[in-house]
């Protein structure tokens, strides 16, 4: 690319901070400031903070434990960059908002925006939530009160209510002179919207799409057709796979009138997704919405509900296995081969339940193809049995020179791989069929059935036949 | 809101598509397609399809088997919006692209941004790749394989070209006159670029910054100074991770020398959050890339090898065990209480082993607050051995009438409660030390090794005690 060289002479440096390419704050900044905070010396903890990215600064008030997080939280209160409360984990904001103090609250609440002051009073306990509207202008308590009123999980939590708005007969020219003049304007937007005297949307302009228009054609004209909407009563969740699916960077968000209430951009989706990859991981574990850092007696009670799940499976297996006592007496290499059968087809099995429970997930499986779905993973189920089958037919050989007890282990496992394949497509589609929610209710079912498929089988075969 | 009255002589219609809100393909059309494409009525087919938004095109053939799939892609192919290539699955994807062939895609990409043309390009085989490149202008072509030439996870891949770039002396009136004038833009961009005559990064200015501006503003003071930036070599993951940390709606790639190489927005991440989702679930099921749809083969030749890891843990629990068959022999009870240890550890050991794995993950847990985080999942371990525990004293009294029976279960189950907490935050972060992925090697190892204790610790117990 040349150009003249009367251009080199503007030639600016680099304005963009430079900066390593990493999110995460560095070993070495939070131990320098663990010293510094065991030695009170405040004034040199806000000089090392203060060129940090809020989200960064988030990030270390997170790893410090409770006591010296509230030193350092008031250490910095009078230079605490409002933004940094947002990037905080919720039960993290909830604390260091019940150290800030309404007072300060209220000042800091008028300077963001509306999504970011939400974020702030929706973490603080009633009676604070309630001392805090009661000091902030009437205007914009109503619009909280508003944004308050609907559901936790719901796209009006998650929007913006902040948008830029024009009538349908301006031109381009008329949109931009009055964004120039407007001082009360969003911090950032990608969307002007096009509305009628009632508030109802009627389309939306990409802010690219106004400075490539010619200054005087009409804002119903320069509309972007293909835009989506999002209700404002959707489940965020579901908002977060709508705008996944049709790659949106941004969508209003209506009433069941059509009045445009505010706007979700692809940036608070990302929140949305990295939340509910951690909630559905983590449901996988039997972990309920916590962290390595959630306070010992509340992880204690997170866990114990998945364990008990656990408790009662193996009380299960327990009397199972107690109705075949007598061949154990008889047999005691039936106790010693007793894993093969239930880990085998368990891990068959969690393979399975993971793969349905995805696919209903992002909704490619359908009862309309999960037909073609059984019929695959059946098949599966015999080839892994015919190749595990033949290991243990040699194992058992080699090791206990039976091939009888070979034959016994190793078509147990296949029947019992079977069941995992078809209990694993089954019955979660069962069970959203049922309006449960499979990702929580399909392991503890499917780990339990296939133990005591796996048990009954191979005991009762060796029993009949061995014994 | 009041307006006057001459505002609502032109009111228009709503605008915005009404459509539900929704994002999965209904079965009722997709069963309608079926029974369409039985009686090869294509010019039906064409006119369903045609209103659809691309997105759900592509779940649609997604939704097909193969044979049906490709009937389907060759009736649609004179029709087909090639953003409906950009939203197939890689795999499905690859397969229509070879349907449609050199000649048509050559065509087809001169129309599309150069991300999504690159989409198409890197899933053809390699012969058809070469194919492709050759008949498309030699302008183009090198821009593509600029592009290939970076690997395969980094944001070099995931970055579109097409950028609006401006000279820091620039006015503002001037930037917006150029943009007006230029029909080769991007079909989207939320940023204009400023940069130098070597095309180096000076800044960034944010689209409605510059329909804020005045007319006489430089482009050097529109830029927006905490705009972040992304090497062209970084990994995809690591891209995600930093938008999402650092709330970004866009960011510049840049090469070593701060050369301009393109842009990532929002919506490109949300893609990748969604892919990482999917491997970081199936990895901890075992399950290596795949779908409920993956062809049988395939799926066999994915899940393989995590069986094969399972039928290893298997035989070094049989090994254990027959260490004890006398024990079995004199006390056939211990077959019958033995999945009680393992299966209360093992499940203990996956919660703590998922929570830590995502810690270290997002970043949250880090050398320096490691010990905070052990000792807690320890005591987490004490009061779940407590309970638990006590519930097993009982029943070993109520049902076996063995007060040291109950002692020795929960005795060992403790220990290997213990074992897992230890292993559970020490394990991952010693596998992340020796730079494997803890989300892969994690859980095998963690599941042997609990077994192995809590088999040892009971059946050694209840010999030395009781026999």
């Amino acid at each position: 690319m040349k150009k003249d060289s009367s251009e080199n002479n503007t030639k600016p440096d680099f304005i963009v901070r430079e900066r390593a390419f990493f999110s995460h704050v560095p070993n070495t900044l939070l131990k320098e400031l663990q010293t510094l905070l065991d030695h009170k010396r405040y004034s040199e903890i806000i000089k090392l903070i203060e060129p940090l990215y809020a989200a960064d600064v988030a990030d270390i008030i997170e790893s410090f434990p409770s006591t010296e997080r509230e030193e350092l939280v008031t250490a910095l209160k009078s230079n605490l960059d409002p933004e940094i409360l947002t990037h905080l984990e919720e039960y993290i904001r909830a604390q260091v908002v019940e150290w800030l103090g309404v007072q300060y609250l209220a000042k800091v609440l008028m300077k963001v925006d509306s999504d970011d002051a939400l974020a702030i009073i929706e973490v603080l306990a009633p009676k604070h939530q309630r001392n805090l509207l009661n000091v902030i202008p009437k205007q914009v308590r109503d619009s909280f009160e508003q944004v308050l009123s609907f559901p936790e999980d719901s796209a009006g939590r998650l929007m913006q209510q902040e948008v830029v708005v024009v009538p349908p007969f301006w031109t381009a020219a008329q949109i931009q002179e009055s964004i120039r003049k407007n001082k009360d304007l969003p911090s950032r937007f990608v969307d002007i919207f096009v509305i009628n005297p009632k508030n109802q949307l009627i389309g939306c302009i990409p802010v690219d799409a106004l400075v490539k228009a010619d200054p005087l054609e009409k804002a119903s004209d320069l509309i972007n057709e293909q835009q989506q909407t999002i209700p404002v009563l959707a489940d965020k969740k579901e908002v977060a796979h709508f705008f996944h699916h049709y790659s949106l960077v941004s969508a209003p968000v209506l009433d069941e009138k059509n009045t445009l209430l505010g706007v979700i951009t692809a940036d608070d989706i990302l929140e949305v997704l990295e939340e509910e990859t951690e909630k559905e991981i983590l449901h996988i574990a039997g972990v309920s919405d916590s962290d390595v850092f959630t306070p010992l007696l509340k992880t204690f009670y997170l866990r114990i509900g998945w364990l008990m799940v656990g408790f009662l499976n193996v009380l299960l297996s327990v009397f199972v296995l107690s109705q075949f006592i007598e061949s154990f007496k008889e047999m005691a290499a039936l106790a010693v081969l007793l894993p093969v059968v239930g880990t085998m087809g368990g891990n068959a099995g969690t393979q399975i339940t993971t793969v349905t429970v995805r696919a209903l997930g992002v909704g490619s499986l359908k009862k309309f193809n999960s037909g073609r779905a059984l019929g695959k993973e059946l098949m599966v189920g015999v080839l892994n049995s015919f190749l595990f089958g033949i290991l243990l037919i040699v194992l058992a050989i080699s090791y206990a020179n039976s091939l009888t007890l070979g034959l016994i282990l190793a078509s147990s496992m296949t029947f019992t791989m079977l069941w995992a394949a078809f209990a694993g497509v089954m019955l979660p589609l069962l069970i959203e069929r049922l309006r449960f929610d499979p990702a929580i209710a399909s392991g503890p079912l499917i780990t339990a059935s296939i133990d005591v498929v796996g048990y009954v089988l191979f005991l009762g075969m060796a029993t009949l036949i061995l014994l």
